[in-house]
């Protein structure tokens, strides 16, 4: 039994039951509404995010059932009553859900899902989803930045003794292969997602022989054709380099000749120690030694190495990344965007308002165009439309700053390109998105898409925002609700 | 099949499988050892962390075998030979747990699991271990601070949206309860570890009525037994609390007596807001109603609301809990600390060097004695010493710090007590640990455990440091250990 087998139906905020509860004795259980799923700001003053998690929000969809352990257990508690639990013994999900697919860039108060069910489906997928989506986002995000920060060098995700619990290890490694890692160290990840597993040895390898020359013979007795040692047990100019060159020169003069072989370094001052390391191989030839290193490093501090010409070409990346350590949560929300009008059937729009501009939502059933330069291919924006909008690219587009609205940009008919960014995938219940595409061909996609942004998009500090801009309808429409609350 | 059913064998990094084929190739598979898993400071710049995580390392060791999946998955990477395969086949864990109990108050670098195993079993069970440890002891800790600053409020674990996966989200909510926690949001945990759950309603509730009035009167006519309403969707002092008040005035006029009722906060100025709302209740007579708030609080947020007189009562804390956001690790390693000699078959103590001299770890086969003030009941210091030292209450102790070794406490005959720590789990594959608390009962033995604390040890900014020494033999050991390496 693997994690992705497991029964998740329980995971969800009591409230979100009492809610339920709620709605079927009010009888309103069939209402249809629509919710969205998007974030308020990209994490460590990123200019972008990653989506991640879709996969494993459809397992969820497809596992949920309330099994009779979960009934009792509910009825256990005094709050339910035999008939709305009877409801939950038949509970199937009959909605609708259009999400960004993973792998993809998104801005913030973009719905990177959206939902569209009756209120008790809608309300009770509402904690698991968020949970699912921020956490792998998030971490999808970080290791995006550090990838980026390596500047082509291989990223080794390390993290899993250092996650919060087995799944973030688990999911982390997940999201962290799709933005752009090269493996990770954790088996089980590499096992049920079919991504690289990465790693040789530790310390304690080295401490448990009589002597660290002695530990390298046998590790390299092993592993020949995929040998890096770990040269600072000791002391790693006087001891663990001298100690590796000698192994690889007997390697080389027995006729071996490993496909990857080099050091790793968790400790010291790495500027320093790698440019030592790196002369003392050149001097014996070994000029494509592989020379890692892996000490709470983050994207700064890889970004600060490369800056001082540290002779490092390949990065193990442990606590920082798999807790994205800065900005550890993602602050995902979920929020009411309209609710059926039982009497014609059609969406009304609903508005959270709060004194923060910031936190009122978007009202109405929206949905999301990516507009290209048509030349570069480069995101110019992206553009909030309300459903019924209709856009042709044959005709010029005026976008507008949904705060200072006098700041304007015409796009002229066949300067730029359209693309719709949420794609369906439940349809009335049944899952629409097949063919869903793996971790690896994911991690491709993601490349992609990091390649549509501007270079000045990417950069880690003080990056350049993407402008995410309001249809004028869609504008208009949340003027009107805005006044009318004022007014009340 | 619920989370803690899971078989996560291979939730290990790679190097640790790579090794143990190293160990079972060199014929040294059977050789024991002892290894510590400790950790180097506290989160949050605590005086004290909160251990937390050994029932789930024990199921972890209970459920651990290879199925003919792993098998086929570990042979399809081409690194192990099919000896070593076999071996795994068979695998069974034959060694000895000790641990600091879960619940317990620990220090850096003492223990918290002392694992003595035939070195592949040891170095295989390292990185699950530490995954679940360093979680687990993290947010416990973490809880512990915020229950701290509430002075007696209940404290509601409310993140299972923002935790980082659904394990972060289960297994956090148990330790948030063992550190003092009242209760959860997340219905899962509740029915996995039979602890509290809690929650009433959101803002989309209100916002799928037509008003909030009628909204408040549907929610009140559900859950008259415990009302809280959430009355920050429009305006908190213009619409949330008349409508509140009006629906608790009509409960009491048709003679219905909540046991518990009141209000909930999610945004706004909430010391300005609660005395508000206090106020307004008061003056109709609703003296004992529950004030809650809940919007990105932590502990210091808390203690500043305190301090301001804040009219709050209860507090639900989310992201900043379950993700410990100030420090989003524990940063707990596991360290060789001993190997046998097979000639004799002693214990040979092992140290790991380093310039860092907080990253030397202590070397052999060691006991933890945590000594009280026989009048006080309170913690003096922790004394790490060799596990063949003899010590007796009957004869005076001298402690002495590590590093300044001039500063030294005579402790004289009768005046202190002295316990063990490490209590044994697991002896030569059995485990021995029955009978284990539930989460409640942890709960109780961490609230008692704080309490041999000094109040100047709990405070959260700038605690006192409890000592944390070691015994003259272990410190000349180590000493005489570091002066053999530097002569190298």
């Amino acid at each position: 039994m693997k994690p992705d087998e497991r029964n998740l139906t329980l995971l969800t905020d009591f409230y979100e039951l009492t809610m339920m509860q709620g709605y079927f004795r009010e009888e309103e259980q069939n209402v249809q509404v629509i919710f969205d799923a998007f974030f308020r700001s990209n994490p460590d003053g990123n200019a972008f995010s990653i989506s991640c998690g879709l996969e494993q929000v459809i397992q969820l969809i497809e596992n949920f059932h309330f099994d009779e352990d979960d009934i009792e257990y509910l009825k256990s508690l005094g709050t339910f009553h035999d008939d709305f639990l009877d409801y939950l013994r038949d509970f199937k999900f009959t909605g609708s859900i259009w999400a960004i697919p993973e792998g993809n860039v998104m801005f913030p108060r973009e719905s990177v899902i959206k939902v569209a069910a009756p209120i008790m489906q809608a309300q009770l997928l509402e904690t698991a989803i968020l949970n699912i989506i921020n956490h792998q986002s998030l971490i999808a995000t970080k290791a995006a930045r550090v990838v980026e920060a390596a500047e082509g060098d291989g990223v080794m995700e390390f993290g899993l003794r250092r996650a919060q619990g087995p799944d973030a290890g688990i999911y982390g490694a997940r999201a962290a292969v799709i933005a752009g890692c090269v493996g990770t160290s954790n088996v089980l990840a590499g096992q049920m997602f079919d991504i690289p597993v990465l790693g040789t040895h530790a310390h304690s390898w080295i401490m448990s022989f009589e002597d660290e020359l002695s530990a390298f013979r046998a590790y390299a007795k092993l592993y020949p054709d995929n040998c890096i040692l770990l040269i600072d047990t000791y002391d790693t100019l006087k001891s663990g380099l001298p100690n590796a060159i000698k192994v690889f020169k007997e390697m080389r003069e027995a006729g071996i000749k490993p496909k990857k072989y080099g050091i790793r370094m968790d400790s010291g001052d790495l500027a320093y120690l790698s440019k030592k390391v790196k002369k003392a191989f050149d001097a014996e030839g070994f000029y494509d030694v592989t020379i890692s290193a892996s000490n709470d490093l983050d994207e700064n501090l890889i970004s600060s190495l490369k800056q001082q010409g540290a002779k490092i070409n390949s990065w193990g990346v442990g606590t920082n990344l798999i807790t994205s350590k800065d900005t550890p949560s993602f602050g995902g929300v979920y929020k009411l965007a309209a609710i059926e009008d039982r009497a014609t059937g059609k969406f009304i729009p609903k508005i959270k308002v709060s004194e923060n501009t910031e936190k009122v939502t978007n009202p109405g059933d929206k949905v999301i165009y990516r507009i290209y330069g048509r030349d570069t291919g480069k995101i110019i924006a992206d553009l909030i439309a309300l459903k019924e909008e209709k856009y042709s690219t044959d005709e010029d587009l005026l976008l507008f700053d949904p705060v200072e609205t006098w700041k304007k940009t015409l796009l002229k008919a066949g300067t730029y390109t359209m693309k719709e960014l949420l794609i369906p995938v439940y349809l009335n219940g049944e899952c629409v998105y097949k063919d869903r595409p793996t971790v690896m061909e994911l991690q491709k996609i993601c490349r992609e898409d990091m390649a549509t942004l501007w270079e000045e998009s990417r950069r880690l500090t003080n990056p350049s925002t993407v402008h995410v801009d309001l249809s004028r309808p869609l504008w208009e429409l949340k003027q009107a609700m805005l006044d009318k609350y004022k007014a009340v």
